[in-house]
Formats: C-alpha cells, sequence, structure tokens
C-alpha cells in the first residue's frame, strides 16, 4: 500500500491522478490532498478518498473547508506553509506535485528533504530551483519521477539504459494552436482561441504555454536538470499528433521512443506505479488507422518563448527562475485581456534583461527573485508594480 | 576482450559484423569465422582478422581454402559439422550465427548447448527449432540476443520492463519493393525487380522474402520463441520508411519504439556490446528533414505468405519447419527464373496441406521433415523431387 500525498489535487493532472489511484485502492491510499482555492472540489475529493488531512493554499478559503469537512475526521490545514508540511510529512510514501508555477518549488524541496519520492508534474520547480531541487535529491538518494509526458517518455526511454550513453534527446511539440501561423496572425489573437489546444486538455496556463512554445522551453530545462543532460543535447521538434511523447537517441544510432495516444493518466500511472506497469483504459493507437505522423522544425521567430528558455537555461543561476516568473505574470495578463499574444515574449525578454544573474541562489534568494520578476514583468505591461 | 565466433561471415550481416567488430579492436577478438561457400572472401576475412580457425561448409571448398591460408597459422575446416563444432567452442565468449536458412538450426543449438551466449540473425533456426533452442537457453541460462532489425527493437524496448506487462508486440514491415500492387501486376515479376528492396540492403533471400512478406510471418515466429508471445499478441503493420523498427505495446498503454536510420550495425553492435551502448557511426535520423512517417495495414490477399506463417506458427510442432523449407526450395526456384513470383505462396501451401504434424519434433526429425518438404516442393513446382 503506497501512501500519496497529492499536492494541486483539484487541476487537471490532479483530478486525473485520482482517477488513477481510484482504480486500485489495493495499491494506494491518499494520505492527503492540497488544493489552491477550489474548495468546493477539495471537499468532494476528501470525502470520496477519506485522507488524513487536506490542506488549502489560500488562507482565506480555511473556514469554508473546515465547515464543509465538519463532520468526517480529517484534519484541516491552510496556507502555503501547511502544503510544504504535507510534503515533508513521514508517513507519506510518494508526494505527487502538481502545484501551477513557482508555488510548487517549496514544496517539492520540503518532499525532497524529507526523503519523500517525488512524483513531478510542477515544472516550474525544476526551472526555477533545479539545482536545489537535483541536490537533494542525490544527497538524499531520493527519485524523482516525472509526470510531464514528455520526460515521462524519456523516464521510460531510459529503463535499462545508462544515460552516458545518451547522446541528444528529443522533446517533441504538438506545436499548439497557432503552428504555422504569422507574428501578423498572432497579434490578435485571443485567450479564447489560445485555450483550444489540438490534442491535449489540460490547465489554462499551461495552454498558454503550449500556445507559445514556452511550456517547450521550461520541458527543456526540466530535461536538462532531470536527465543530467546539456542543453546542446536537449532538442525540440515539433510533432503534430502528439503520438510519440519524445525520443531518446543514443550514441551507437539507435533512438527510443515512448508513444501513445495522448493521455496524462499514462504517464500519472506509470509515476505511481514504477518501475511496474500496471493495467490502464487509456486509448489505444491503431497504427494503420493512424496513417501518419508528421514532424517538423519550431518556427523559433514566430514562437521566440523558446529560444528565451535555452537562453535563460544556458544563463544559469536565477536567470530561469526569472523568465518562469515574468512568464507566470505575462500568461496571467493575457488570459485577463490586458495584453496581446505577442506581448507575452516582450514583457519576457524586458525582464530578463534587466536581470543581474546571481550564480547558485537559495530558496529565499529564488522567492525574491520571482517576485521581483513578477514585478518588473507587470510594470512592463503598463501596470502598476 | 570478448571472443568472437561468427557464423556466416561472407554475407550481409556477416560481413557487417566484422566492421563493428573491426571498429572496436580492443573489446573483441574473432576467435573463429565460418562461411558456406566463398572461399575467396573468407580467406581475405581470416587474413584480417587472424581467428584460430575458419571453417567452410561446402567440403568441395577445403583445399582451395587450405592452401589460401596455407601460410597463416589458422585451422582450416570443413563441412557443416565443423561449424557446428566451432559453435560449441568453449574458447568463445559469443556465437554470432547469421547463417542463412535452416542450415542455421544445428549452430543455434550446438552455441545453446555448450552455453555460448547466441547473438542470433539466422531467424529460421526459431522458426523451425524454436521449442528446443528456447528449452537450451532456458536450461543453461544461455542469453539469446536478437539481431534481425526488429527483434533487437523489440529486446532493446524490454530493456528494463517486465515481459508480463506487454500487450502486444508490433512488426513493422517496410512492405517490400511489391507494396501496393494487384496480384496481377504479381504475375510477372522477375527476381531483378524483387531483389530491389526500397530501404534495407540484404542478401538475395531475405530480399525475396521482404517482398512475399514471408519474412515478416518469419519474424513474427521468430518473435514468439524469443519474446514467449502468443501469436495473437503478435501484430504486422506497415511502415514504408523503416525508421520504426517494432513497436511493444504494455498494459498501462504505453508504447515504446526503437528507430533510426535502416543500417544493421546497429542491431549487430547492439548484439555484441549489450546491455553496453558504444559509439557508432550509422546515420542520424533528422526528424524535421524526414517530415513525415506512414503506417498502413499488409495487404493479406495480395501477399498470403504472411498468413502462412501465422497458421503453420498457431499450428505449431514441424509445421513452421515445413513452411521454411518449401519458401526456401520456393525461393530459390524463383531466384532461378523456374517459377513465378505468385508461384511461390501456392507451393509452401501445398507442401503445409500434404504435411501431417509431429508435435515436438528432435533435431533429426526437423532434419527429415525439412528434407521431405523440399523434396515435395521440388515435386509441387514441377521439378523433380
Amino acid at each position: 500500500m503506497k501512501n500519496i500525498t497529492l499536492l494541486g489535487s483539484t487541476g487537471s493532472i490532479g483530478t486525473q491522478a485520482l482517477q488513477v489511484i481510484g482504480a486500485y485502492p489495493e495499491r494506494f491510499r491518499v494520505r492527503s490532498l492540497a488544493a489552491n482555492t477550489s474548495v468546493e472540489q477539495l471537499a468532494h475529493q476528501a470525502r470520496r478518498f477519506m485522507p488524513d488531512m487536506v490542506a488549502i493554499s489560500d488562507v482565506s478559503c480555511y473556514n469554508e473547508l473546515k465547515s464543509a469537512l465538519a463532520d468526517v475526521d480529517i484534519q484541516v490545514l491552510a496556507g502555503a506553509d501547511e502544503v510544504s508540511r504535507l510534503a515533508a510529512d513521514a508517513d507519506t510514501d510518494m508526494v505527487l506535485n502538481s502545484l501551477v508555477g513557482f508555488a510548487g518549488l517549496g514544496p517539492t524541496l520540503a518532499a525532497l528533504s524529507a526523503g519523500n519520492t517525488l512524483a513531478l508534474a510542477n515544472k516550474e520547480s525544476l526551472v526555477a530551483g533545479g539545482h536545489l531541487a537535483m541536490e537533494l535529491a542525490a544527497a538524499g538518494g531520493v527519485d524523482i519521477l516525472p509526470v510531464d509526458s514528455e520526460h515521462s517518455a524519456i523516464f521510460q526511454c531510459l529503463q535499462g539504459q545508462k544515460i552516458s550513453a545518451v547522446e541528444r534527446i528529443v522533446l517533441t511539440a504538438s506545436g499548439g494552436p497557432f503552428f504555422g501561423k504569422t507574428q501578423d496572425e498572432l497579434a490578435h489573437i485571443t485567450a479564447a482561441h489560445a485555450l483550444k489546444h489540438p490534442n491535449w486538455d489540460m490547465g489554462a496556463k499551461i495552454t498558454i504555454d503550449s500556445a507559445t512554445l514556452m511550456n517547450k522551453g521550461l520541458e527543456v530545462m526540466e530535461a536538462r536538470w532531470l536527465f543530467d543532460t546539456a542543453y546542446e543535447q536537449i532538442h525540440v521538434v515539433v510533432h503534430r499528433e502528439s503520438i510519440i511523447h519524445s525520443l531518446v537517441e543514443f550514441c551507437d544510432g539507435a533512438v527510443l521512443a515512448q508513444l501513445g495516444a495522448p493521455d496524462m493518466r499514462v504517464p500519472i500511472q506509470y509515476a505511481l506505479t514504477w518501475p511496474e506497469r500496471l493495467p490502464g483504459d487509456a486509448p489505444r493507437i491503431s497504427w494503420e488507422q493512424l496513417g501518419s505522423m508528421h514532424f517538423a522544425a519550431p518556427d523559433r521567430e514566430v514562437f521566440p518563448c523558446l529560444d528565451l528558455a535555452y537562453a535563460a537555461g544556458r544563463e544559469g543561476g536565477s536567470m530561469p527562475c526569472v523568465l518562469n516568473a515574468a512568464n507566470e505574470e505575462a500568461v496571467a495578463l493575457f488570459l485577463k485581456g490586458e495584453i496581446g499574444f505577442l506581448t507575452i515574449p516582450r514583457i519576457i525578454e524586458t525582464v530578463m534583461n534587466k536581470h543581474k544573474v546571481i550564480t547558485t541562489p537559495d530558496f529565499d534568494t529564488l522567492a525574491e527573485t520571482d517576485r521581483e520578476a513578477r514585478r518588473l514583468a507587470r510594470e512592463s505591461a503598463g501596470m502598476k508594480g
């Protein structure tokens, strides 16, 4: 029986993780659940899975959650620190961190410090604090199991293989809803357009990141940390059908790939059951009916976020944290209709240009860097800091 | 230092294996070489690699080989029994069996009996005698490392995975030079047409087998034995580009595939270096330039050899040996221009229909079955038995 702490349980990954967990009650028990603000859904999940503890990040939601769970024996907590405490809980076998954004870093570090195996869907915690997370994981011998479909694909391809034999990692990108468009065509895109992803049904933030290709940029940085790979060895190719989830090229010329229908339950379940595989009912591919798969180079001119991410990653230190924070703010402003689609990379670049890199920032420095980058992003967008 | 016995050294696989071996002189030593009839090439290889022994299957070639190597300290042997003796040699670490056809079975069984790790390119030895080979391998704990690109692909995908989690194996087929043709169009095909394979540069026999899809049928049977898989779990899909070398579908919905340029040095080298990978200079794929990959169902009406192989495999016992023998004879007759392309499956079906299955044939029974099936095949083609 594996005791799971699920952070971000009401999001897209969280709800699908609960589907997987619910399908194997003899294997998994929910130790605790945490969400950001979705009180009603969190209370509903708590009644269904009966964890020992639930936490809500937004302290203003505490009373509502407390009274919604007044009649059941579940400890109710509130605030970001309590979410990190759940991640570090000694009675947890695995933390699945599917929080969104920089907010995931604290719980990632807390889980690793406590020696809790980490199933990681929060890519931003590696983007911003990869050096801290990987150091803790190495020091404690703690496994980090990727949940992102691309990184799970790479991880699956690396089973039974030596990382030293890897020549190149190729992350596939769907290209998002705006593949093939020109800058001019993207000038008047609205959030509603950008939220229509061709293959994956995901949360709003990651869907916009997918449209700008920043999602792939963040994944490049995530791959750099998870697989201890140089940026020169991480390549991005557009693959419209999202059937090949990523590829690993080895020094002998062989390439391994993980494929499948775009269904996040597969990588979620693999992280939960690794190194085993359990039956799952994700749709199967009929190769004959699929007919063909396509590949193309990403358009780095129209989607500059990808190269901004490579630049931030190569710069290292605090720069990826800055890129991430500026991106989070810019995407939030775009979703509110306050800036245009093409302004997202402009804001990020402006904020990055203003930042003086700190070489090996600790958590508090990253938190301060994150705040300052957000302030600069809003300022750059013409908002009040 | 790994001592390699290379059987079939002058064929397509053999010469490429020597390229790999020659690239890593600090890793590999050639213990012995064996060929069927190519005396001059075998003598040339012997001078280059200085093995302890060489054998030529065709005893009539002995004197020529002996005098060609008179001035070097290499023991010269002749006859099929001597080839099997080389396979069983105690100073060999690995036997690479790339003999063509049923003739490979004896050396396969000899290597396994002697506990010599077997890199297997001779698929016919598993087709005809899979039950004998796998029993010896299991009893002696001897590794069989597949060299066929498809089986190497599956083997690579299974590293670090449990065979019990496999739902389905998908062998990819290029479709051969006659993909998309009708029966009428194939009626007047000559050997010269059939020898033009779109992707792979191989020997004549396997190239014809590739054109009839019998090669894929033999591979289905080979996969059944190598991976202990039911025929219901082995699927064939046409993939024209021969970039995906095969796929493994797991019970959780994940699929792993091995890809790469069609270059036999990759699977040959992997068998030689497994579980390690060493640098190799096979061409790399540029995914962007590749553009697309295509899939289609094989045309089982136009290419009945595939279903004949499934039928023989399901029937089991001595039937696959009969199918293989009839096919070897029919292909030889086609290559000599004595029968038409469409007559190949008709001969095989006729011979299969005349055969009364022996459930668990031993080697002598298989040898007798092979001879009788060849006689029937020639008879069925209107030749003297």
